[in-house]
């Protein structure tokens, strides 16, 4: 079958690859439909060393149950699922507390231990516990915002959830890619009465205004700060999303006392800037990868009946041929996120 | 009048000053019954350059209103009161959110802008929504779990509350001082099912069981990471407070996923190590001055019908002059806590 394959930066191959196929007995084989580029590929497609066999890549997907292990109990050949970014047993005791992606059986797809899924077929571990059956047909009209529930739709409700956003709050979203278009999706959901998107991309400027937001900042640093305190009365928010990690400084300098900073970014740093500032106001900090698998059966019915439209993240589709092309146009901020049709 | 004045690291002095005043019509002058030493107070008696006019020192005191500001209208000549570490004047934003030391008419005693309480009378500002009227005698039994309320036992249970304790919950308490002892407190009354306090003096450790902690851990670093989650069935932690910031590391590492840090600890640090591992296992951290001012009333009941002690961690007493020697104390670690009586 064919995979994407990425040997280094900006070195990413669709290659012929050994067939994917069931190896724990709880694994599902999907055929792949929808997949796509997430913005944390582009950290390996940015850094990543030459390696002579190359890393399987992609961990969102739309696809076709093929084939079930004899342990599979729930789920079945023929059903449409969504595959989220990490799989899960969806029984420990983590995965009981909402939190699939600290599942003690479970993993994240891409990572050289298991396959990534920008391929013709992934093998699921966890099959029962990984997959949502999707009751749609696999071209329905919604199939974008059904892909975003993979991963970067959930990842955005999640920074809001940790940036404890609620009715009559005030929000600022930190940076304008497809997770903090999706922030501002969920900060809205929920109820955020300003919502103030940082960010100097025009097309995701107004994009995020059609998503909900209210007012939004294009300068950076101290500048950005101050027009933040200027949107609001001085305060500051109460609590924001934030997506990639050189936003935590201006995230903890424009959050309002007793705010909070919602982190979902993978952190490139080893140590949290502002950390004084951050206790003095008695900010708090949260987050981390979001457990999509938790939150999908919350947004789904939003995105059937129409009420919020995550998949409008998508600018360009591409065929599988054509991924290495969706990275490079992904990196160049030429696209807000490519989907990946097969 | 006398009161307590830091020169130098080491060097601190009983010395007659001009009796504290009224400034402005919202203050209250207050003679101090009792003031007590704040672990604080030890930063700056370990680090402080000298000073020829030295700083007023001191935040926590229980005394008599002597006076009050023409715009002063709750509290009265005559009354007995408590003075939180931090002034606010209950009316702002974020007052009313609970956060009083965020308040924007607001500030801390012993600053420099406002004297210290280690002396013989403090002028308080915003008299009215600093001050708690005590409904006790000045020489009632319950004086020194009473002067608790106006910090230490208050920030035990802000660090309990930015840490998430609640019923159930398995709590760590990193450090066996005077505030990871009403740590404790706060995690027993706030309905923790196992609280392991980490520290290594026996006699703290002794204190902390009779407060409720379960287990006592007197490892370091790594080996204490290992031996709290022996203690949790490789768990970790759900939620911990933190008392001195060097135990950040060890309370992050010994979080578990989904679980929180509260840190009421001044950070002596500007950024927050192990920020990767808290991302990955999706970890709070928050905390910060504690708003005691806002926790007074829901603390006062169990004080006063001796449900909770936090009086008990003041193991020496001494008079104002003998306050130089109870900084020594406590700085040598012969005292947890020690209490200064007028």
């Amino acid at each position: 079958m064919r995979a994407t394959v990425m040997f280094g930066a900006s070195d990413v191959r669709i290659e012929k690859v050994p067939d994917a196929r069931l190896i724990e007995p709880t694994d599902a084989l999907v055929t792949v439909t929808r997949s796509c580029i997430c913005g944390s590929d582009l950290w390996p497609y940015k850094t990543m060393e030459h390696s002579d066999t190359g890393r399987r890549v992609g961990q969102e997907a739309i696809g076709v149950v093929e084939a079930a292990g004899a342990d599979v109990r729930t789920i079945r050949v023929g059903d449409l699922v969504v595959m989220p970014f990490a799989y899960s047993d969806g029984a420990c005791a983590f995965c009981h507390e909402g939190l699939h992606t600290s599942c003690i059986h479970g993993g994240f797809f891409g990572t050289g231990v298991v396959d990534g899924a920008q391929a013709e077929a992934v093998s699921v571990p966890q099959a029962d516990g990984t997959l949502f059956v999707l009751p749609v047909g696999k071209d329905d009209a919604l199939m974008p915002s059904l892909l975003t529930l993979s991963d970067v739709m959930g990842t955005g409700h999640h920074a809001a959830i940790a940036a404890k956003v609620g009715p009559g709050k005030t929000v600022a979203v930190v940076g304008d890619g497809a997770v903090g278009l999706c922030g501002v999706i969920a900060a809205r959901r929920l109820g955020a009465e300003q919502i103030i998107i940082l960010g100097r991309h025009a097309d995701r400027i107004a994009l995020a205004r059609e998503f909900g937001a209210t007012d939004a900042v294009s300068e950076r640093g101290d500048e950005a700060v101050e027009r933040v305190r200027e949107l609001t009365n001085g305060f500051g928010v109460h609590s924001e999303c934030v997506g990639l990690e050189q936003s935590m400084l201006t995230a903890v300098n424009i959050a309002r006392p007793g705010g909070a900073v919602g982190r979902v970014g993978v952190p490139q740093y080893e140590t949290m800037p502002a950390s004084r500032l951050a206790f003095y106001n008695n900010i708090t900090v949260s987050g981390g990868p979001a457990p999509v698998r938790a939150y999908i059966e919350e947004l789904l019915p939003d995105v059937l009946e129409g009420r919020i439209e995550p998949g409008r993240v998508f600018d360009r589709v591409v065929r599988l041929d054509e991924a290495p092309d969706g990275y490079r146009a992904m990196n160049e901020r030429e696209a807000i996120k490519v989907m990946i049709e097969l």
